[in-house]
Formats: C-alpha cells, structure tokens, sequence
C-alpha cells in the first residue's frame, strides 16, 4: 500500500512539474498570442518531454545530439500512427458497429507502434545504454500517452 | 488542466475504492490468517476487480455468468505470459547485457498480449456489446496493470 502511495505522489509531483513547464511556455507565448494553436502546444508539450527525459536519463554531452535526433524521428513516426487512428475515430458519438471496428483498428495500430518501438530500440541502443533506454520507455509510458490522449 | 486534474482526482477517487476493498478483504481474512499469502491476495485482487468490471459495465444478469467465464480465462491467459517473463525478469540487480535482453523480451511479450487479446476480444463479443468490450479495456488498461506491478 505504501507503495501506491508513493507511486501516486510521484505522479502528482510529476504532472506538478509538467504543468509548471508548462505555464512557462505559455507565459512565453502569452505577449505573441494569448491562445496558443494546437500545433504550437504539441510541439511544447515535446520540447517540456524531450527536455525531462535528457535530465532524468542523465545523458552525457556525447549523448544528448543524437538521442534528440533519433528521439524527435521516434516521436513522429508513433504519432503518426496515432494520429491517423484518431483522426478517423476519435468522435464519441461511434455506433456500436463503429465501436467493434474501433476495437480492431485499434489493435492494428499497438502493432504498428509496437514493430516501431521495436525497430527504434535498435537505434537508441547506438547511443543509450541498455538502462537509460528502458527507463526512457518507463518514463514514456508513464507521461507521454496520459498527455496525449488530452489533445 | 481542468481535465488533466479532474483524472488525478478521479484516479485517486478510484485507487481509493479499491484500497477500500482490499481493506475488506483482508479484514474479513483477519480472523482465521493475519498474513494471507500472495496467490490468496491475487485472488483477492481478482475478485475485487471482477465485482467492479460487472458493476461499471452495466451488464445484464444474462450477461454475468458468461462474461465471468470468459473473464476468467482471459485473465489467466495473460497473467501466464506476464508470469513467466517476470520470473525470469523481476529482478533488479541486473546487468547492461541482461537489461538489453529484458527490452528484447519485453517486446515478446507485449506481441504475445496483443495477440491474445485479439483472440478473447472476439470471444467477449458473442457476450458484450461493443462498447462494453471498449469500456471493458479501458478499465483493464487503468487498473489491471497498475495492481498487478506492485505484486
């Protein structure tokens, strides 16, 4: 028990932190434009996480140009699979023979980001260490898709 | 942000309830064994999420014992796959090259998963609607996985 506890705590501080970063970025925008497009937040929103996980990952000067390069390329590509899907069925208004084909899909798209995830492992393992990529997939897990699914 | 604090807020609400039942589940262990073991509280933990799956899904009483059946299995399924990498896995002393291999594995098995769901998501339609079944891995995907980590 103590263990979700602390988990939940984690996770508060987390999204705390997040949402720090980003009133920053918003204040930054707020002289220019007062609301922000919805692409200009995607990209802050990437910017906030690539820059957490540089941190936490404690890469090394060598370290940090390549794994942004290759993390910016794994990036795009996830969420182009996402974003086809959600484009397609992300109303909520579905019939239930819209939902049974959303099920499906669904599954078609975890395999797609799965096979990707799998060819990108590869490539960061050129430049992390075993470790600092399974705690950058931890990590991505734990805040990328919460983000995301509020877009 | 409102949505993002108001998800906190219902996951805490919902870590809650479920801290709830594992009170009373082990009070009701209390009397005849202060310190159930771990294959008792899983079943604890499935029975708990079971009773709050039938609740949530609104379903019929024709529904309850097939879906139950098919749950069950299903469950069990997965459990087998997760088991039998974590056996293998779950420790934490381990080293650069055995991590590289854990990654590896990990992917195995989350293609293992998926194929499984895949195959139990045609089985669950000749018993729920299709937005049962979408609600149904929802909730799986918010709960399931979080509990069964801290095991």
């Amino acid at each position: 028990m103590m263990k979700i506890i602390a988990q939940i705590i984690s996770f508060f501080v987390f999204i705390a932190g997040l949402s720090t970063s980003r009133a920053q970025i918003q204040n930054n925008f707020h002289s220019e434009n007062k609301y922000p497009k919805k692409e200009d937040r995607m990209n802050n929103y990437f910017s906030a996480r690539m820059a957490i996980l540089k941190e936490s990952l404690g890469l090394s000067e060598e370290q940090k140009a390549p794994f942004s390069q290759i993390y910016s390329d794994y990036e795009e590509s996830q969420m182009f699979v996402i974003r086809e899907y959600k484009e397609k069925f992300g109303r909520k208004d579905l019939s239930q023979e819209e939902t049974r084909e959303r099920i499906y899909r669904g599954f078609d798209v975890s395999q797609k980001l799965l096979n990707n995830k799998r060819t990108y492992a590869d490539r960061f393992l050129k430049v992390l260490t075993p470790k600092q990529l399974e705690k950058m997939f931890e990590m991505e897990k734990r805040m990328g898709k919460k983000i995301m699914r509020k877009k």
